[in-house]
Order: structure tokens, then sequence, then C-alpha cells
């Protein structure tokens, strides 16, 4: 009761982040800053994880639908991930993405794009199974520098309670 | 027109995939291999994309819901994604994911996990807008070593039609 996160323990310094209750309905986040895209990094993340070609190389991607080089959808999820984590939605060690509602990739990502992430939580409410913890769910919009929209997506977590007195005492 | 790529017609080596019409719904797939998770690379994607205790340190993922140090969920999604692209759904260059309905994250992937994945089409149907596509949504588990299973996802594809005659004359 003395401090957020005195009682059941400490709580590493990272983790100052929104407990459950601190979200509520319509609060707004947006990412502190940008996260530029390289071709370079386009190419490596592929070859790791999407080995596809409009991925991988400039002359076999102008063949494809994408018309280019392209960053693997599963790249630029991952960067709006960042980008969302360094927002001030407050994520740091309370909660866990358990689900993606939907996730629709608008307008392929090249190299030089640079990108930012805008949100909004939607829906919160009290775990049926958990007494400790909620779901809180939000929508995420990652756009490049001409603020155009390439991802759009709805996460949901699972997000633990502040500790009660009589849980920490 | 000289190379590789020559008119319509021939295509790189590397994208000998399938186009819309040799998908179907009930076709199955599997990965060929598998993928090994280390605690390094857990900790080196967390640091680019997902910078969150419990995917950093062992010790702050004790104190968090997921109870250890755990890969990121997206980066069980981009490892997820190299299986699929590894696999005999023959992804390679006529189509691109465009949409994520669902994915679920059913368990933590930790250290030493080994990842695999199955999968089936679930829905072809023509493209409303563009005839020279079609779409194609599939569904992807992906289980551990001991086949629990880690991630569920339905993607959808926007995938190429053979060129006809006409078009290719």
């Amino acid at each position: 009761m003395s401090s957020d996160v005195a009682g059941d323990g400490s709580v590493p310094a990272a983790s100052a982040g929104r407990y459950f209750e601190d979200f509520s309905v319509g609060l707004a986040f947006r990412s502190k800053g940008t996260v530029g895209v390289t071709a370079e990094r386009i190419k490596s993340f592929a070859e790791e994880f999407d080995p596809q070609p409009f991925h991988l190389d400039d002359a076999a991607a102008r063949e494809t639908l994408l018309g280019g080089l392209s960053a693997s959808g599963w790249h630029t999820a991952a960067v709006a991930m960042r980008l969302i984590v360094d927002s001030d939605l407050g994520l740091s060690g309370h909660g866990a993405g358990v689900e993606i509602e939907s996730m629709r990739w608008r307008r392929p990502v090249q190299a030089g794009d640079t990108l930012r992430v805008e949100g909004t939580v939607i829906e919160t409410r009290a775990s049926r199974s958990h007494a400790d913890r909620g779901i809180v769910k939000f929508r995420a919009v990652a756009t490049n520098q001409k603020n155009e929209v390439v991802l759009e997506a709805t996460h949901v977590m699972v997000v633990r309670r502040r500790k009660s007195a009589s849980l920490s005492g």
C-alpha cells in the first residue's frame, strides 16, 4: 500500500507500467518516436523469417503483386510492436498479449519508410477466470512518413490488477 | 524481357509456388522441418522489437504473468511464418498476405522449444475487384516439441491466377 510496487515485493524498474485499473476505454496513446525501415533490415529479417522474393530481392520483387521490395508483414508487425512498447500506453511487465482479433496490412512498407503508431483502448473487462487480472483490448494503427496507414490491428492483453492490501500484506 | 522473368512468362526458380487455381479448400500443409528457439534469440529479438521484461531477463520474467523468459509473441509469429514458407503450402511470390483474421498465443514459447506448423486451406474465392487474382484463406497451428499448441492464426492472402493464353500472348 505504501508504494505502487511494494507489498509482495519489488518490481523491476522497467516495469513501471499500467495495471489493469489504470486502463480505461478511450485512453489514447502514440509512439514517442519513429522507426525507420532499411533495405538491409528488410532483407535480413526476411532471410530469417519470411524468405519470399518480394522481401529479398529488388528485381524479383518488381515481378510480384507488391511491385517492389517490401518488408515482410511480420517485420512491419514487429516494428509496430516496438512502437507500442515505446509509446505512452504503459506496457511493461504487468500484462501479456494473448490474441490479435484482426490485423490488416493496408500498404507495403518499403525501404526508407519511417513508421509511427497511434492507438486507443477500446475495451476493458474483468477476467472471468482469474480475480487478479483483467482484459484490455486496444486498436493500433501504424502509419508511414506520408501518413498512409500501413498496418491496423486489434490487440487483446491480459493485465494484472494492482495487488490489494490483503494480498500484499 | 531478356532475363529470367521475361515477358509474362518464365518465373524465377524460387517462385515455383502455387497460383490461385492451385489452392483448394481442405488442402493440408505442414512445415518440412522445425525451428528451435534459443534464449539468445528470444532476448535479441525482444531488444529490437518487444523490450518487455519477460522477453529480456530470466529473473524479471519470473515476476510476471508469463512466469519465466518467453519469446515475444511477434517472434513466435515470425518463426511460424518461416515454417509456413518452408512448408508444402507453396508460397513463393505469387501471393501476398493481406490480413490475419485472428491469432491467439496459446502458450508461451520458452528457450529450447522447437516449433513446427501444420495447417489447412479453409476458403478460396475470386477477387471482386481484380480479375487476375483470388483470395486464399488458411489456418495455421504452431506446436512445440511436446505437441502443445503455442500459436493459432487464420491468414488471408491475395494470390495471382495463372496467366491465360490471351493475356500472355
